[in-house]
Formats: C-alpha cells, sequence, structure tokens
C-alpha cells in the first residue's frame, strides 16, 4: 500500500508512524516546509520525501491533507488534480461542511470522503507523533452520497487498522456536533477564564483556583491560530449554540435570583441527568456479530449504509468490502458489537432494500 | 484540647480523624442523627458521642460547625449560646457572608470565625472521611473585624496543624471569588450539559462526547442537595456573575458571526493569557505545568506513576483521569508545579514506558 501525507505535523506524521507499524505501507511525505518533512523522515515517520504534492499523491492509494482548516480547500483540490482514479483523498481537519461543500463540484471529488480523529488537538508539531496518538480514539468520517464506496471502504479499514475507531456521519451533523461537544465548551471556558481574569484581583486571587474552576477553563486559550480557524470555520453553528446557552444562563440567572435552595437543587439534578445520559451513551461493548449483505455495486450505497447506521446509533466495529468479479454487484460484511445492536443494524439495512444474508456472532 | 464536632458527615468526620491523628484532641461529637454518630465513634473519628449541642460545647476549645449550609445559622447561634468564653466556634460552609451577618449580632458572636475548606465536595457520609483530607488544602478563614484574636490564632493554627493551607479572606469576598471560581463553573457546566442533552440527540450523541465535553461538565449536577443549598446562599452574588458570562457570551457570539479567523485567533490569545495569569498566581512552587500520557487501561496504573513520583520527589499538584470510551486505553494528565519539576515528572514518567503527549505550561 501506498500512502501520501500532506502536511506532516503531530497528526500527518503520527498517521505516518501508525501505518508504518501497522501495516506495510509505504509513506510519501510533503510538507511545504521543507524543514519539517526533513524531521519526519529522520523520525520515521515517512519513507520518502516528495517535491510537490503531484509527486506524493503519484499512484498513493489514499492520501491525507493534514493541513490548517483554512487551507484545506486548496490542499484537497490540488491532491485531487493531481492523482488518479485509484488515489482516495481524505483530510484530518476539525470542521467538515465547508470543505465537503468546496470539493463537490471538482473533478473526481467522488474520490474525497472528509476526516477528523479525535486526538492530539492540543499540542502540535512533528516531533511530538506517535504511532499510538490514534489508539482507540474517535475518527469520523463525513462521507456524502456522491462519494466512491472504494474509497470509503479503504479510508474506514486503514483508520480502523491504525487502532482508531471510526464512525460515519454526515459532514452538517459533524459540524452541528462538534460545535456542541467541542467549540462550544472553549468558548465556554475563554469567557469564564476572562471574567476570572476580571473579577479576581487580589488575595482572592492567589489563594486557589479550584479544581472546578481549573476543569472548567482547561482548554481556555488553546492553540490560538488553530482554533481561531476552526472558530471561523464553524462560525454560524458555534454562534447559534452560544446564543442558546445565553438563554439558558438567563433562566438561570433568574432561577438564582429567585433564591429557591429546593428549585435549585432540582435544577442540578437535572443537570445531573443530563450529564450521566452523555457520558453513558458513549460505551460501546459486547460480541461482535457480522452482517454480510449483497448489494449493488454503485456510487453511494457504502456511505448510505454507514451513515443510516450511524444515525440511528450503531457503531460500525469493522467493515469489508468485497465486489464480485461482474463489478454489478458486491458483498459487505459490517461488524457490530452486542446482539441488540446486530439485530438493529439488521432491520435498518433489510429497510434500505439490502438482503442480509448472515448474521453470526464472532468474537 | 478539647474538640466538639457538630455534624459528622465527610468533613466533620475527618476534622476528628485529621485531629485525633496529628494533635493531643479529644473529639466529642454530636450528630441529630444518632446513627451517623455512633458510626463516626466505630471510625474512630469521635471519642465521645454527646446527646446534644450543649454538651459537645462543654468546654471545648474549638467547636466546628460541619452541616448543610441552611442549617448553619441556628447551629452556630445554638453552639455560641451553650459555651463559654474559652470557646472558639468556626464552620465548614461554602458560603460565608450570610453567616457572618447572621452571627454578628448574636452574644458571643466575636469568638465565631467563618471557615471553608476546599476538600471533599464530592463526596459524602462519614464512612468516607479520612484523616488526610486537608492535607494541602486551602482552608479560607473569614474574621471580621469584630473577631477575637486568640481564637483566629487557635483555630489558623489548628487549621494548619492538621495539614491545610489556611487563608484568611473577608467573608463578602469570599463569597465573591466562590462565585468565580466554583459557583459560576458549576452553572456553566450545568447549562452546557443540558444543551448537549438537548442537541445532541441520534449518532453524535453516542459516537463520542470528547475530553473537552467530559472536562468542562465534569461539576455539572454534583450533589443537587448540597448545591441547591450554596446556589441558594449565594444567589444574588452567581446571578450576578452569570449575567456577566452573558454579556461576554454576546460578544463573542458577535466575534463568531463577523466569522474573521484573525481577531478569533487574537480573542483565543487573549484567553490563554488570562488562564496563565489565574492558574500561575496561586502556585507558591512555580507555574503549573501539564503531563499529558495515554496509559493502558488497567488497574494499579495511576498508583504505580503517582508512588514512583512521590518516590522523586516530585509533588503531584493534581490529576485527572479521563478513559477512553474503549476502556482499554486512557488519558492522565498530571500538574506539577515548576519546570525542573515537570522534566523530571516527564523523565520518570517515560521510564515507566509511558508516552508524555504534552507537557504545557498553564493550560
Amino acid at each position: 500500500m501506498k500512502l501520501a501525507v500532506l502536511g506532516v505535523g503531530l497528526i500527518g506524521g503520527s498517521i505516518g508512524l501508525a501505518a508504518k507499524r501497522r501495516l506495510e505501507t509505504e509513506v510519501v511525505g510533503f510538507d511545504p516546509d521543507r524543514e519539517t518533512v526533513e524531521r519526519a523522515l529522520n523520525l520515521g515517520a515517512v519513507d520518502v520525501v516528495a517535491d510537490s504534492v503531484a509527486e506524493a499523491v503519484a499512484n498513493a492509494d489514499l492520501a491525507f491533507c493534514a493541513a490548517p482548516v483554512y487551507s484545506l480547500p486548496a490542499l484537497v483540490a490540488e491532491a485531487l488534480e493531481h492523482s488518479g482514479e485509484g488515489t482516495g483523498v481524505s483530510d484530518v481537519g476539525s470542521t467538515k461542511a465547508g470543505l465537503a461543500e468546496a470539493v463537490a463540484g471538482l473533478r473526481g471529488g467522488a474520490r474525497f470522503i472528509g476526516g477528523h480523529p479525535l486526538a492530539g488537538a492540543e499540542t502540535a508539531g512533528v516531533e511530538n507523533s506517535r504511532a499510538d496518538l490514534f489508539e482507540g480514539a474517535r475518527w469520523f468520517l463525513t462521507p456524502t452520497d456522491t462519494s466512491e464506496g472504494v474509497v470509503f471502504d479503504r479510508l474506514h479499514n486503514f483508520v480502523a487498522d491504525i487502532g482508531a475507531r471510526p464512525w460515519a456521519i454526515d459532514p452538517v451533523d459533524h459540524d452541528r456536533a462538534m460545535a456542541t461537544i467541542s467549540h462550544l465548551p472553549h468558548v465556554l471556558a475563554n469567557v469564564l477564564a476572562s471574567r476570572a481574569a476580571q473579577t479576581l484581583t487580589g488575595d482572592d486571587r492567589r489563594a486557589e483556583v479550584g479544581r472546578s474552576f481549573r476543569d472548567t477553563t482547561r482548554v481556555a486559550g488553546a492553540n490560538p491560530s488553530i482554533w481561531g480557524d476552526i472558530f471561523a470555520s464553524n462560525a454560524d453553528v458555534v454562534a447559534d449554540e452560544v446564543d442558546a446557552v445565553i438563554e439558558r444562563l438567563g433562566e438561570a440567572s433568574r432561577l438564582l435570583r429567585e433564591g429557591d435552595a429546593d428549585r435549585l437543587s432540582a435544577w442540578q439534578a437535572s443537570a445531573a441527568e443530563d450529564r450521566e445520559a452523555l457520558l453513558d451513551s458513549g460505551h460501546p461493548g459486547g460480541r461482535l456479530f457480522e452482517l454480510r449483505l449483497a448489494v449493488e455495486n454503485r456510487p453511494g450505497v457504502v456511505a448510505e449504509l454507514a451513515l443510516a447506521l450511524g444515525r440511528a446509533g450503531v457503531n460500525i466495529e469493522d467493515l469489508s468490502l468485497a465486489p464480485a468479479s461482474d463489478h454489478r454487484t458486491g458483498a459487505i460484511s459490517i461488524w457490530v458489537a452486542g446482539a441488540e445492536e446486530a439485530e438493529r443494524a439488521t432491520a435498518i439495512v433489510s429497510d434500505l432494500g439490502h438482503g442480509v444474508s448472515a448474521v453470526s456472532g464472532g468474537s
């Protein structure tokens, strides 16, 4: 397998290291900064240094664009332009809708599927790269209805093979979820830190900031240049979230001024339930079941399956695609964890019109 | 020395245990719930069970009122009424101004000095008491201009002798600082958890809540009955803080809608400065460094780390553990004070075979 990594910072470098440790892969690296890519070579994160995007992507099976969000549309376009039909292109940016839109009209755009690993956001630099950076980490994949199934298959398996947990999600849904889960907490952390810096000026400031403050503001001011970029690329969605929080804080403020301990207790209890529900829901588990289906071999079919399962909350633990020799049909195996999950997945897949030929429990 | 503990839950019980371990103290315990105080006796947290407040405080050098905030004015009044001139009275409530005001007019009110240890907020019950609960913990003392110096002296020394770090602060300043440092983060955590519970309903919800979300909402919904009480007792001050945050969030929302990455970067950078200034100021040992490591999620790994650091004389200022949702790996953050300490800690952790993914100062 040949892998191209375009931009060898922390994420690009770690993709290279992980691929080389866990797969038989030749990694070609390109970076606009020559010193960076030389460092990546010395660290063993890439095998070959390319002088251009075109050189890097030539004959690559997969090309990862691992550059700042604002530069991704141009980089992805360049990667698509200079690569052939056999090359799948992905990226690792924190927001996905804008990029998907930018790429949609391009020739070869069906070979691009966006991605977003939840790892390493807070450090930077190829020298911090690690082969295990993605171990157990969620890695969102954002296929659209024009995405090529074979690219999704290759990308999904690559991501799983380097130890991450791929999850298909619509690009717009991804950005909305990230606004709540990640971008909004960063905004709140910033505001809390700034408010505290204004309020606490005397001995109270030196005395103790306390653990709840430290936790709640942990991400305040993280990587200004990266985060300016992330906020800008998801600005309206995040602003909507901020506005929704403003409304809820207004309610909290009124509740506080009423000063009724019982009502405040009840409010606190409902927040406890909300948090628990959110954190509980993230736990996978259970025995793996394989669903085998025969599908028509047309663009978008894999993405359609992955999205439908994702929407229903079924996690694809693994996926494999085998086109039949007539290229008109193909066999897809999907592994999910737990009997109940398998049953739901079977129902969803059947609803989409695919026959499930086998459901078998593995280990 | 004779110590009276009025209310033997987690804090009262721990005061008893700490005093008995570190000082020659006879501890008399009283609790409206007879079973609780019997348990405290069995656990060795008290030497003698008293049948009433009056019996407990008779001839005591110090009496600690360790009951819920709403019941403190009556309990402190009772303790003052039934004790003689030689008895200093204190409490351990999370807010101080209202109580100080309630006590100010009482006969013997000069013998009362409020207190607030920053410890143990998240567990409850005498069975969780520990002699070392206050080890290194900040313990606010809130004398007023009518407080008796001899009581302050005795209280200050007692608090230091059981291992805590006393800090005198005006009651009103205390409550304002706590509103920012502690109560406001709790409100923001609640609102964020509730907003996310409303927004995330499908695959985004199950997919991943992420570390920034987990940290920012860690205190959401903590101890509803205790926190209803704390909020109510500091309601207007907290509401003012919430209103100030609403205003700042409004600015953030407008900045986001402008969508200018450079201005958003600058905003992010100023939040970073604010946070750093706040965290730096509280640590005489130097600036805090965070070491983040990815570790295998197996029993004993945290203890092993802590012991190795302890043996090398590196003090862990704070530690947070976040299991990945696959439960096979986890992220551990360890905070140490000072660059040199951070360097030594990094070496020790690396020797144990853990990769340190980030060492960052003040963030």
